[in-house]
C-alpha cells in the first residue's frame, strides 16, 4: 500500500548516510515528505580524514558524528540502523536484514563503495583496505604492532620483514598512507625503541600505472613523487602486485612489452596496505539496471535509474559521465548528487521535470604528509607547504560539527609541533606479539 | 646468570605499566639500573576516567598514552609488549608468552586487578565489567545499541527490556556509570529518536550493602544517593543480585533475617553492567606467597614478598594494612607504592634497610554525574557542584601529557554546555540490531 493512498506525505527511503545520502536528506528538510534514512552504522563518517585514524593522528570519534544527532532537529526524518538485503522496484519495497520491510514512494540508493581486490579476495586478509572506521582501527593496530614485532625479534630477516611496509595503489589514499607512514617511522617513533631504529623502516608505494595521483596534471604527479621521496617513501610506478600472502608480496612489471618472469621480485614484508581498487556497493546489483565494470549503476541525466523514475542512485555507487569523462568519486561530487536528487524528488512530487545533474568541479586536492600536498584549482597548481595549508583548512572547514573541528585543529597543531600522534593505542590483547602476524 | 656477575647494572623487571609500575619506573630514572617494563598493552591507562570512555564522553586515546612514548627519554628503560606466564623466584626468572625468559635481580609485580563475579563466571557475558579500554568500548557499544534496539522493536515488553538498565555495585565506578547513564538518557539523546523517548529509560543502581560509596562518611553516602535520585537513578541498597542472564536479572534481599524467596524479584533488562567485584590479577598466584580472599599478595612492610626480599608487589595486587585498615585500591595509593618500591630497590642495591611503606591518604573523591560529586578531605566534606569542580580539576591535572589534558578539558566544556557526548560511535556492524542482544 503506497503512502499516497493514505493521504500521508510521500515516503522517501534513503539508503546510506554518507555525503550523498546525508546531503539529500538535509536538502529535503522543508519538504512535505517522510524520510527514512537507513545505514548499517550509526554515524556519518568524514571519509577524507579516515587515513588519519588509520595512522593514529586522530581518534575515531573526531571524524564521525552520530546520524541521529546530526538530524535530531529535522522532524521529517527517521534514522534507522539496519542493513538493506533486497529491493523490489515493482512493489516499491525495501527489505531489511532480520525482517522488516519498508514501502517507499521514492528511493535513493547511496550506499557508496568498498575496496576490491580484482578477483584476488584471498589478498584481503593480508592487505587490508581503508573504507570504514573499523578498517582504520585494524590498520592502526597492524602498523603499531609491526614495530613491536620488529623490536621483539632477534632474527634479522624477520625484523626486516616487520620493518618493510608497502602501500599498493598510488591514488590519494595510497599517497596519504605512504607519506604518513614514513613520517611515523622517521619522526613519531624516534627514541622510543631500544633494539630497532624505526627510521630504518622501508615504506614503498607501488602503483601499476605510470604515475601517482593520475587524476592530477602530470606536473603535480611529479611534484607529489618528489615530496614522497623527500619524506622517505620509495615510489615504484609501472609495477603491478602479482601476489600477496602473510609473508610478503610479489611484484611484476606492468604494461606492454614487459617480461614478467624476468622482472618478478619477491619482497618479504609483513605489512601491506591496499589502496588500489574500488568496487561499488553490492546493493547496486539489487536493482535491475545497467552497471559499469566497477559495479556502479549507470543512471539517467537526473540520476534516476533507467525505467524507474522513482529510484535514484547517487555518490560513489552512481556512474555518471560529464563531457565524456566520469564524475570522480569524491565528497563534493557526492554532496552535489545528493542535493540534485532532492531537487528531482521535489520536481517529481510537483509533477514537473527533474533537472539534469551538472557536476561543478571545485578542484582537486591531495595531501602527502607533513607540510606536503598538491592542489589543482582549474589550472592553478599549488604544491608543498602552501598546498598543505590549503588542504588543511578546506578539510577542517568541511568537518561536520564545531566540536570536532576544534579538537581536530588542536590535534593537528599538536602533531605539527611535536611530531606526535596521540591515538597510538593498540586495542585488544596482542597475543601474537612474539611469533605470528597480527590477526 | 645474574647480571651482577657480568658487571652490568642490576636488572629490574617491572610487570605492569599502570600507576604502580609506571611510578616505580620513573622514580628509578637516575639510578644505575637496567629496567624492563612489561605490559600486555602498549599504553598506560588513566583508569579513573575510564567510565567516561564507556559512556561516550571521551575517546579512548584521550585517557591513554603509549608507554614507549612516556618513557622515551628515560634511557635505562626498555618497554616490552608481552604477557608474563611464569615466575621462578628461585632462578630469578620471568617467562613470557610465546617463549622468551627474562632474568631479574629485582622484580616488581604490579599487574593490578580485574573484575570478579564471585564464582558466577557465566554472568560475565551478560554483565560486562570495566577495567580496560576494550571493556569500555564494549560497554559503549552495548549502551548505544540498547537505545537502537528499543527504537527498532514494536513489542512493548521488548522495548521496556531494552530501556531497563542496571548497574550492579554501588562503589565509585557503579555510581559514575549509573549517574552518567541517566544523564545520557535524559539529556544527550533528547529529540534523537522517533518511536521512543530515551528519558523513559530506567536506570537502577543495585548495592548489596546498606549504602552507596561505603568508603565515604555516611553523610556523603546519603548526599550521593540523593544526587543520584535527582539525576533519575533508582538506588536500591540492601539488595543482592542472585542471577544474571541474557534477558535480565534476579534480585534478592541481602543481609540477615531476609526471606529471599519472598523478596525475590525478576527484572527484564537487556543491559546490566558489573561494578561489584574486584579480584587481584592472576599473576599473584604465580608467587609462593600468602594472599587474601581477593587474591591480593600479603606483603612485608617494605612491600617485598615474605622470604623474597628481591620481589615486590605494588598497586591493586598488593594487600597492605595500615592502622588496622586496608590501604584502598586507588590511583594515589598505587603511585605511592610504586615510588616506595623504587626506594626499597635503591636501598637493597646500597646494602641498606628499605623504608616501610606509609600510605598518605590524600582524601576521597567520587563523581556522580553532571555537576554532582562528593569529596572527603580529612573530614572536610564537599558535595554537589563544588565537589564536582574539585573532582574535575584534580582529574584533569593528573592526566598524563599536556595534549590529553587540553583536549579532555575542551570535551568536557563542550559536554557541559551542550549535554552532548562526542564519542557515540558504534564500531562494527550491528548485525544483531533487530533480534539478539549485542555481543
Amino acid at each position: 500500500m503506497s503512502a499516497h493512498e493514505n493521504h500521508l506525505p510521500p515516503h522517501v527511503v534513503i539508503v546510506g548516510g554518507g555525503f550523498a545520502g546525508l546531503w539529500a536528506t538535509r536538502a529535503l528538510a522543508r519538504d512535505d515528505v517522510r524520510i527514512t534514512l537507513i545505514d548499517r552504522r550509526n554515524h556519518h563518517l568524514f571519509q577524507p580524514l579516515l587515513y588519519q585514524v588509520a595512522t593514529a593522528g586522530l581518534s575515531a570519534p573526531d571524524i564521525a558524528a552520530p546520524l541521529r544527532h546530526i538530524l535530531r532537529r529535522q522532524r521529517n526524518v527517521e534514522v534507522r540502523l539496519g542493513e538493506v538485503t533486497g529491493i523490489d522496484t515493482g512493489a516499491h519495497r525495501v527489505s531489511l536484514a532480520g525482517g522488516g520491510d519498508l514501502d517507499y514512494d521514492y528511493l535513493l540508493l547511496a550506499s557508496g563503495a568498498t575496496h576490491a581486490y580484482f578477483g584476488n579476495d584471498n589478498w584481503a586478509a593480508h592487505a587490508p583496505g581503508l573504507k570504514t572506521l573499523d578498517d582504520a582501527l585494524g590498520i592502526r593496530r597492524r602498523l603499531l604492532l609491526a614495530f613491536e614485532h620488529a623490536e621483539a625479534t632477534d632474527d634479522p630477516a624477520e625484523r626486516a620483514a616487520w620493518l618493510n611496509f608497502a602501500v599498493v595503489g598510488g591514488g590519494p589514499t595510497g599517497v596519504e598512507l605512504a607519506g604518513t607512514l614514513a613520517e611515523i617511522a622517521r619522526h613519531t617513533l624516534k627514541n622510543e625503541f631500544r633494539h630497532i631504529d624505526p627510521a630504518e623502516a622501508k615504506v614503498r608505494l607501488v602503483e601499476a600505472g605510470p604515475r601517482v595521483l593520475a587524476s592530477f596534471p602530470e606536473s603535480l604527479s611529479e611534484k607529489a613523487r618528489r615530496q614522497l621521496e623527500s619524506l622517505g617513501v620509495e615510489v615504484m610506478t609501472g609495477r603491478a602486485v602479482e601476489d600477496i600472502d602473510a609473508d610478503g608480496y610479489t611484484l611484476g612489471r606492468s604494461g606492454p612489452g614487459s617480461d614478467s618472469n624476468r622482472d618478478r621480485e619477491r619482497v618479504a614484508a609483513r605489512t601491506v596496505l591496499w589502496a588500489a581498487g574500488v568496487a561499488a556497493s553490492p546493493l547496486g546489483a539489487l536493482l535491475d539496471a545497467p552497471r559499469d565494470r566497477a559495479g556502479r549503476v549507470q543512471v539517467e541525466a537526473d540520476l534516476s535509474v533507467p525505467g524507474h523514475p522513482d529510484v535514484f542512485v547517487a555518490g560513489d555507487l552512481a556512474s555518471v559521465q560529464q563531457n565524456g569523462k566520469p564524475v570522480p568519486g569524491v565528497a563534493p561530487a557526492a554532496k552535489q548528487m545528493g542535493a540534485c536528487v532532492a531537487k528531482a524528488i521535489r520536481a517529481r512530487i510537483a509533477g514537473q521535470k527533474a533537472p539534469a545533474f551538472r557536476y561543478r568541479d571545485m578542484g582537486n586536492l591531495a595531501t602527502i604528509g607533513r607540510m606536503a600536498a598538491v592542489v589543482d584549482l582549474h589550472g592553478v597548481k599549488l604544491s608543498g607547504l602552501v598546498a598543505w595549508w590549503f588542504w588543511l583548512w578546506v578539510h577542517v572547514l568541511f568537518l561536520i560539527g564545531f566540536r570536532n573541528r576544534l579538537v581536530v585543529l588542536i590535534n593537528w597543531a599538536w602533531a605539527y609541533w611535536s611530531y606526535q600522534r596521540h591515538a597510538r593505542i593498540i586495542f585488544g590483547r596482542p597475543d601474537s606479539v612474539d611469533a605470528s602476524p597480527p590477526d
